[in-house]
């Protein structure tokens, strides 16, 4: 293949900046993995210090300077190859992050570790005064942040932009609009079913380390290599990577319930995405997932749609009653089933189910609008999410710890972060409906416990793509729409409707 | 205190460095202890560019200028203080690295690479024929290093220089020479002596989980927090930090002897004295130890001095018992200390003991030397060594793995490291020398498990101190005399002389 010296030139510039992004990566996993807790201060300085020399690498004139150079090679090429892609998404990173000036973004920073340091004292206590000051001084860095881009309609676009790269807010108030009548009324639904006799299915004992098994079993069902993967144990699960041959995931093993098995099966699917890359996008920014919907989407497919359904414990579920006799023996497939699809609106995003979940979304990204347009002030914030719960989802917040201040995610600045959890578990279904189509005996291929076909088309269709394409392009490009709210509503209402076993 | 400005942007320059150099440790940790095998080919590249950037960062003209302008404020200041040895060792470093061209680091980097990889394949095989093509191409990359440099009557001394700062071939030579003479006539003494009934005593099945507790029971003892400290397994055992407070020590256990007792004590040396490194020096070139001999003075005291002493024994030796009850059960402690003092000169450096190891090491520092003028061709050198081994230790090397390929380092080019192992062993003794007249009682504290006088003597009187001084000023100060044979001499003649217990 011929070889432009200009784009080699930028390439080589890329593969310093992603070699520091993969180094930051593996020293992050680290410091919540194996360092030995006092190491942390000097940890922040040296992760930040590899921040600071990708970031200068990046916004460098130089960088600007070969992406100019080759705006005739671009043109010259399809473009969906991979060079052509290349220089296209580096463009736009570059367009955008030249506009945000050094010390506003090193100060975001700082605002951010204060702020989650803030937040980490203010939730236990419930002490949402405490909080305030440091929501306010991301809050007003966020308007700054809007700032260095032109005037748009919906300031909103900016910072969601930083995670669905081209998403508008108006796309997503249209999808959320129809997730919002349609869910509110199946929690209507849901709230009148008699479901009693599953309290005491999943709240009993298991012992971590036999949990431990099972995930590692579920995992290497999967499709998990200890050549190129790690599952370690955290206190909040999450995945990682070096580079699409280092992977590295985290669960958590509770000693009364067993949610670690689907907090497992949720960051493989995470994993998977990245390990699937395509290895010709290694040390590049294309080496990872399209957006954080995309990722959600994935994440959410192997937990929800794999991992609580029925073909998977159809293979499975003998093997988990073997693991624990005591607790499951005598619970039948169809009630353990009904169990882990339990759906009971609650005070706590993470610990929601599949019909709920999107409400707590809603309610998030709704307030996150009105608080960078005033419309909600930070002193009315705590009431405003109270009524919101009362009103979506019937239940009470007790106290700010199981309500306002139940995420991390603003405590370090991060807004137009969660609306992207809400579209993964759109596309994931969307994505799911097409893959019925391709593979038509998928529930029997589960049943055997092959997940092979999946985890292959998965890799053909999306993963590989990593990450040329914008979210609604990815999403075209493998179901052949633009992300629709329809899949999702079908399967909510087919798995959760009033027709539904209960 | 009042700041230069300008000494403020060295510290700032020097402190990105050191951050690139705390990751890459880390990173290096975690490819030999955590990595997914597959991970290896792209943590090579991140490694290669965190080097390459803290190389870039460490020469540019801009430090070099920084410096210039420091030299009056230099020369206001005490010359022991942080802030003159700072300016001090960073011109030193600076004035020497930058001597020496990109490509000529980049190409000892890729031979040093390739050797390595040759070097592994050559070993097992005993095939010195495969092997030589890389040791030439490593050995003509050192007479270009020597190169860059004014002409030395001792080109050695340049490559001495990069492990023991400003020591000369001539002062080692001296040392050795001494040492030869003397040790030669120990070997010969301890060939006559009848130490039989110690064959079976270490060579039994040792289970790895017991040895597991028993090790770090001892690292404990001798002062080792979780909060700072990681103990963990890799084939070959090593020390390293990403800084004085996230150390990192690695064993192996065999089931087939102790050797992890004393390579677990050996680490641990290495690793109490980064981690007692003043807090002040953090961030900044200073913050290791003083050279390799320095290093390894503290590895062999703890492996040596504390862990092949009799006190220790006398406090532990009931312990190891409790834990190998079968087979230390009926093994008195006065065997037990004889096997593990056992003399008996042996084909491989790193299995040998106190008496005969300098003679590994002197072997390799007159060889070395020899190669670098060309008094040896790389076609007679596994002659010249298997005549020496004879000569010196009176041992028949059976072949090249045992022989000339036993060793990694001339794999990777390193030349004028070995002298610091056996730097090491004479600096361990006469420190030691030195905090037994301090602390008179160490033999009876140790006989109650009490380590903590000696550590902090080491942390006060030479930990502390880190790099800011040379190895000869550094045990110019903590014993008042330069290095010195001697005193590790009356311990050999003690220990393992004529007079000595069989």
């Amino acid at each position: 293949m011929d070889t432009n010296p200009t784009f080699e030139k930028l390439k080589a510039r890329l593969a310093t900046v992603a070699d520091l992004a993969g180094a930051a990566a593996i020293l992050g996993w680290d410091r919540q993995v194996m360092m030995p807790l006092a190491g942390a201060p000097v940890r922040g300085e040296q992760l930040a210090t590899l921040s600071r020399i990708a970031h200068q690498t990046f916004v460098s004139p130089e960088t600007g300077k070969l992406l100019d150079e080759l705006q005739s090679y671009e043109d010259s090429l399809d473009p969906e190859s991979d060079e052509a892609s290349l220089i296209r998404v580096t463009r736009r990173d570059f367009e955008k992050q030249v506009r945000v000036p050094a010390e506003l973004r090193a100060e975001s920073m700082r605002a951010a570790n204060d702020g989650y340091v803030v937040w980490l004292e203010a939730k236990p206590k419930s002490d949402y005064k405490l909080f305030r000051p440091a929501l306010e001084r991301n809050l007003d860095l966020r308007h700054q942040y809007v700032e260095c881009f032109d005037t748009t309609e919906e300031p909103y676009d900016l910072l969601l932009d930083d995670f669905e790269r081209g998403m508008k807010t108006a796309e997503v108030r249209e999808i959320f609009a129809r997730l919002k009548d349609e869910q509110r009324r199946l929690i209507d639904a849901a709230r009148e079913r008699d479901d009693g006799d599953l309290d005491d299915v999943l709240a009993q004992r298991f012992s971590p380390e036999t949990q431990r098994e099972v995930c590692h079993e579920i995992v290497n069902l999967f499709g998990f290599r200890p050549d190129t993967w790690r599952l370690d144990i955290t206190e909040h699960p999450f995945a990682t990577n070096g580079w699409i041959d280092d992977i590295r995931i985290t669960t958590k093993y509770h000693d009364d319930n067993l949610d670690a098995v689907f907090s497992t099966m949720h960051e493989y699917g995470h994993g998977i995405y990245e390990h699937q890359v395509d290895r010709a996008l290694v040390r590049t920014p294309l080496s990872r997932g399209a957006s954080l919907g995309l990722h959600e989407s994935q994440s959410r497919m192997w937990e929800n749609l794999v991992g609580r359904g029925m073909p998977f414990w159809r293979f499975f579920y003998g093997r988990l009653q073997r693991a624990f006799p005591q607790q499951l023996g005598s619970v039948d497939l169809d009630a353990f089933y009904r169990a882990i699809n339990r759906v009971r609106p609650s005070l706590i995003r993470i610990e929601s189910d599949e019909v709920t979940y999107n409400m707590h979304i809603i309610l998030r990204f709704e307030l996150e609008q009105e608080l960078l347009h005033g419309r909600v002030s930070l002193d009315d914030l705590p009431d405003a999410w109270n009524q919101r719960m009362w009103e979506y989802l019937g239940v009470d917040v007790p106290d700010d710890r199981h309500g306002v201040l139940q995420d991390v995610h603003w405590s370090s600045g991060s807004m137009g972060y969660f609306p992207t959890y809400a579209l993964g578990n759109v596309i994931s279904v969307q994505i799911w409906e097409k893959i019925r189509e391709d593979i038509p005996d998928l529930d029997e291929q589960f049943e055997r416990g092959e997940f092979t076909s999946l985890r292959e088309w998965l890799g053909d269709r999306l993963h590989r793509h990593g990450r040329k394409f914008t979210p609604q392009e990815t999403v075209q490009k493998v179901t052949g729409s633009p992300i629709d709210p329809e899949p999702y509503l079908r399967y909510l209402n087919e798995k959760h409707g009033a027709a539904a076993p209960a």
